[in-house]
């Protein structure tokens, strides 16, 4: 599960029976996770089994339950009122439905990164190929609408398929700036808004429709999912230039070799002297080109220090936190809940985390 | 659109009722389309209009569409029944739903076959690359299941996630037994069922249940989507061993350098002697190796050669044609009406098209 800090409960009253309310969720997630990848064909099964180790931190469905829970209704009449029943079957349900929609994307991104490694293990491109790879993500895609049309109303889904879009429009036009090193950083944030934070943010404001909280505290949630996913995408740029493989539990390395410019690197081209600027390019460009990667620790150690000296690691970090903050903010519209108080804490991980 | 015959109008009383229905519903169904996939990200509209040009048979949104006339309970009542108002806006969602989920795949499809060449035009994967192709497809899949949660009903995009499913898990099938020399027929039959099929037979069914026909009316007509897809792949894998690309209109010769049997080179390792069957495998061998390809004409006449002498081009196009006469005689428990004598026509013309 994502890493919302141990100390949770004693740190914040009340927070334990957010805690329980939230594992009580999960457990749901994951029956009705097993009971929708289940296949009769063993070719099929194999696969699904192998992404099922995909599911690390959980942040998607952690966020539904949350945010779930922090726009109940209930906590305006009584700021002790009793988290266990807030969450349905239908939370749970969404919460599976988000997060096999971000696998697909995981199993799909590993393709188009060519990765290796995947929360410490071999990602399936490695392990069975690029074609089965492609086609796992379309099954779990299906499986997913799938489940979600077991619902009543066709809302979530309509959301969840607005987000999805949204998701591979961001990733498009990451792929169409591919190379750029002009890259700017407002195109930088809308890529990230897009390919990251509108699936978080729609998680965020379905958890918190299917408690029935009004329009409102929808639309905070959903600002405050934006926020939590761009700050979450910052680190996990932040951590795949400065990060170590066996930290990270993923292939690092990748964005420069893929041509993707990050935060860091796009503060740096702009901070830096016009002769660094000529070196630092020239070194980028390697990566890229395929003539440097990770396993060239020289180059990858040049081009660090360089971003180092422009201050750019510190420059990123400090986007992540301005984010995480705002985020923060938002909530404040929200009554006074332990689970309030969880859910900022949760939002402060984001960026502490190296993994 | 699908070559149904054109000289229908004369032969089938009513059918021009029937074609003036269809027509008006797939003029919607463009509509639609169009609608749902304009985006106001460059990158993303270039990559859509690309693909608009591969809706060309448009094969499954006729279908929704004769279906849902064919099982409307009007026919019972009056066998001269006026289809003009039998279509819904419903019925033009589900084709445009699924037409945009069949699109997707043909996308990831000729990813994972490197074709070069759709519909007489270039391949997303040959114009733009690998990765925005695998994207787009996504993209697609996610316009398609946010344009059916516009439907008041989950029921639909429930019927279509369980078909993509099983699309997904017969191309999964088909990928897991590439380059078995031994593959059965009842194996391809499996395989073609579950990729080609099943989406077919779910339109059917979506069309005649969007028209209040009774279960037994839907159930027909998935058995007969079934069966009519069958046949539509059989002929495709025809097409791919003796087409030319020029009347195809897509690239050919595909299957074998991808190392998958057909139903004809199935039947022709079955029936032929144990010496030719040597030759023929270590030709099929030097496909799948990339050794040969379309571009060795004399390789590719001795296989096709060795193909017809075992008489293996006439066992699969009787196959494909049991299939059809199958489908025909499921529509018998139909009322008797032109949209029938229509869905009749056109379960035919499956089997002797040139495309």
């Amino acid at each position: 599960m994502f890493p919302i800090p141990t100390d949770l409960a004693d740190s914040i009253p009340g927070a334990s029976g957010v805690a329980d309310a939230l594992a009580s969720m999960l457990q749901r997630v994951d029956e009705v996770f097993r009971r929708e990848l289940t296949s009769d064909l063993p070719p099929v099964r194999d696969l699904t089994s192998h992404v099922e180790s995909y599911r690390g931190k959980m942040l998607r469905p952690t966020l539904v339950g949350l945010c779930g829970l922090a726009a109940h209704p209930a906590w305006e009449r009584n700021p002790k009122a009793d988290p266990a029943a807030m969450l349905t079957d239908a939370h749970a349900v969404v919460a599976a439905t988000v997060e096999m929609v971000h696998m697909a994307t995981l199993v799909h991104d590993d393709v188009l990164d060519e990765a290796d490694v995947r929360r410490r293990g071999r990602t399936v491109n490695r392990l069975y190929g690029n074609e089965p790879a492609v086609i796992l993500g379309d099954y779990l895609i299906a499986s997913a609408y799938h489940l979600c049309a077991s619902l009543p109303s066709p809302g979530p889904a309509r959301a969840i398929g607005r987000a999805a879009m949204i998701t591979a429009a961001g990733e498009l036009l990451q792929l169409h700036h591919r190379g750029n090193l002009s890259l700017d950083e407002p195109t930088y944030d809308e890529i990230i808004r897009g390919k990251t934070a509108e699936l978080i943010a729609t998680a965020c404001e379905l958890g918190a429709s299917l408690s029935g909280a009004g329009r409102g505290a929808g639309a905070a949630l959903a600002d405050f999912g934006h926020a939590v996913g761009s700050a979450f995408q910052i680190q996990d740029d932040l951590l795949d230039l400065t990060g170590r493989e066996a930290v990270v539990g993923k292939s690092v390395g990748k964005d420069l070799e893929k041509g993707k410019l990050t935060l860091p690197v796009i503060h740096h081209l702009r901070a830096c002297g016009p002769t660094r600027r000529g070196a630092s390019l020239a070194l980028i460009g390697s990566f890229a080109e395929g003539r440097s990667s990770t396993g060239d620790p020289d180059m990858s150690r040049a081009l660090l220090d360089a971003v180092r000296e422009t201050g750019s690691i510190e420059y990123a970090t400090a986007r992540a936190r301005a984010h995480v903050e705002q985020a923060v903010r938002g909530l404040e519209t929200l009554p006074v809940s332990p689970a309030r108080s969880v859910l900022e804490a949760m939002a402060r991980a984001v960026v502490g985390r190296d993994h």
